[in-house]
């Protein structure tokens, strides 16, 4: 349970924003809920998926931040997970969490050093897409005396990080077999943008390119005698075709669970479809005029950059606009009219900085509050 | 100071993102810093334009949700703080702040009984734009044995909460008059798209008709024997036109301590100009081919609804696309290429939900690490 308390003269202190036992109406908002029921269905669905086909399932923390969610996930059959930033890693390793995929590069001393530590503790695997950045990432373990797990990162069609060229893909694999603290695992490929293609038939051709441009780089390490034990990457919109795709061997997953507007304009025709486990609460905290609405929940209870939320099973009402706490709803005519107090659900548009705004997450079964589930890496961006 | 820390079986900490007395490179990214020497400035000339037009400078806390930066507007001159939810309140409650305007409306039991615990120990006025609300905050404040100051919130053409009926106006000051527990204060004026209207003499204007607008109510309220005591309203964009207009006797602006892209845009020909103190440090994480680079702050470190961060001081660098964790920088041919490694700095779009992302604002002077200052009312958004 998470607690900010604020003490006073008089000790006044913020409440929890719900207890185990009240209907969902009595939480206080704006609040993050989580439908225990969809929520478990998505998940085991895509262990489903990952066992049915031979690969592992490495779920990324990045997006819900929540220790009990990667717990769950681990319970099912899960092989560890996926976080995107060093300190990120920190609260997952304190539920008990030892098997930790940093998908990503880490540049700089302070960040080497806290991954060196963590490293010394748990089994970890990190990116590396530069020369340099893999003899520091030596030198610091080195230093703490541990030993990771190197992925050579190459840009499997996203233009993001990652290399491209055949000798680095080569040399940075050779120098992470030779350097002492650091043992070659095999490659991270993902590709970002294919997972938000919204046509199933191009989202799977474009799969299969990046996962071919995969199986090319992990063609020409075995060509040179480097065993490629590893090849991770897919999200929740390729998962579908890179799990029976041969090349992928991981996973990596997050939204899956909980579904947000900008998946759910995907395209889902497929053998794989999840359900919103995830609302975000508000309440109608003023009716000023005929066709308008405002909520609680703005800029800082939900991003916007794939667009505003989606009222949930209310037709008619549409989320306009955010402002810091305030959000701009429009209500037709024929529609029933929000009134003062009553608190709707949104579908929120992005999951993972969504998530990333909040500290507890509470679930919920049959409407009503399970249990408040802590959301530990919130914030934890270094 | 602000500390996370987590308990492994070797007490894995993660260290303060820097240390009092560092040069500014060293910072541990990504971080917010603020540059005293130009924040102090800030500060000086909003509380001089107020001081000049005789009226009362009352900052939004909601931009920093940082009890030291209020203390500072406050020793400066200004008479309280804004705030826009109840929640909010809270760490500038317990840092001694005792004097709150919460500038929304207030909906729902749980935040009505917080706010009166809080109304109860403080100077507290709140906004109301619904005569069942005003009951419900009568009622409110008469369990707890508060009284707070109520300000009807007009709607000056902004188009978000407030009432435009001059029917309403009357009724809701007369009742705030006649109910036990409340007091009635005055106006609630505040118009929020005015502050970003980009030509200075379209800004002047627009804000010189919210301003009549704001008058208009009050002369009603006088013109019916109620005394209209506070009229608040007013932002960075338009704190200007607004402390000369003699109708506001407070004004509530917030990012003028900062700047940021989006105000930065507006066209400042007047005579309020405000430098940019805040910055968003980054580290250069991968430089994978020529002409891009890629930074270790995405969205979960900076939001984006008012467009992408921009790159400070480096010409022919473009910050294009934030991913959750990832800044996608481009590199003109003839600019100066950033280094892995290297740390950056970024002049966020939108102050408010940014700082709303970080829990630790480092101050600096001269280059220099000053002092951490805990951003304590990060994610109190009820």
């Amino acid at each position: 349970m998470t607690t900010r308390q604020s003490h006073l003269s008089n000790s006044l202190t913020l409440p929890e924003p719900a207890q185990p036992g009240q209907p969902l109406a009595q939480v206080d908002t704006p609040s993050l809920v989580l439908d225990l029921d969809v929520f478990e269905a998505n998940l085991a669905a895509m262990q489903h998926w990952a066992d049915r086909h031979g690969v592992a399932l490495r779920p990324h923390a990045k997006a819900h931040k929540c220790p009990e969610v990667a717990r769950r996930q681990i319970a099912l059959g899960a092989r560890g997970i996926c976080c995107q930033k060093v300190s990120e890693a920190l609260p997952f390793l304190e539920a008990g969490i030892r098997d930790i995929h940093i998908s990503n590069e880490v540049v700089g001393p302070a960040k080497l050093a806290l991954l060196a530590q963590i490293a010394a503790q748990a089994d970890v695997s990190v990116c590396v897409d530069n020369m340099d950045n893999l003899q520091a990432l030596a030198a610091a373990m080195a230093q703490a005396g541990a030993r990771i797990t190197v992925l050579v990162e190459v840009d499997v069609g996203q233009g993001r990080c990652g290399v491209t060229d055949d000798h680095d893909v080569l040399a940075l694999a050779r120098a992470a077999e030779a350097a002492q603290g650091l043992r070659f695992g095999g490659l991270q490929a993902y590709h970002g943008t294919v997972q938000h293609i919204r046509d199933h038939a191009e989202r799977a051709a474009r799969s299969a390119q990046a996962a071919a441009r995969a199986a090319g780089y992990a063609s020409l390490l075995r060509a040179h005698g480097i065993t490629c034990e590893r090849i991770t990457g897919s999200g929740t919109g390729s998962a579908e075709f890179d799990a029976p795709s041969g090349v992928y061997t991981e996973l990596q997953p997050g939204s899956y669970a909980f579904m947000d507007g900008d998946y759910g304009a995907n395209e889902w025709s497929g053998q794989q479809v999840f359900g919103n486990s995830l609302f975000l609460l508000s309440t109608v905290m003023s009716c000023p005029a005929p066709g308008r609405a405002v909520l609680d929940a703005g800029l800082k209870s939900t991003t916007v950059e794939c667009g505003p939320p989606r009222l949930h099973g209310r037709p008619g009402l549409t989320y306009l606009a955010a402002n810091d706490e305030h959000g701009i709803v429009s209500v037709e005519a024929q529609a029933e009219a929000p009134a003062l107090g009553e608190v709707l659900a949104l579908v929120v548009s992005h999951v993972d900085p969504t998530f990333n705004l909040h500290d507890t997450l509470v679930t919920y079964r049959d409407g009503v509050v399970a249990e408040l589930w802590p959301i530990a890496a919130r914030g934890l961006s270094r």
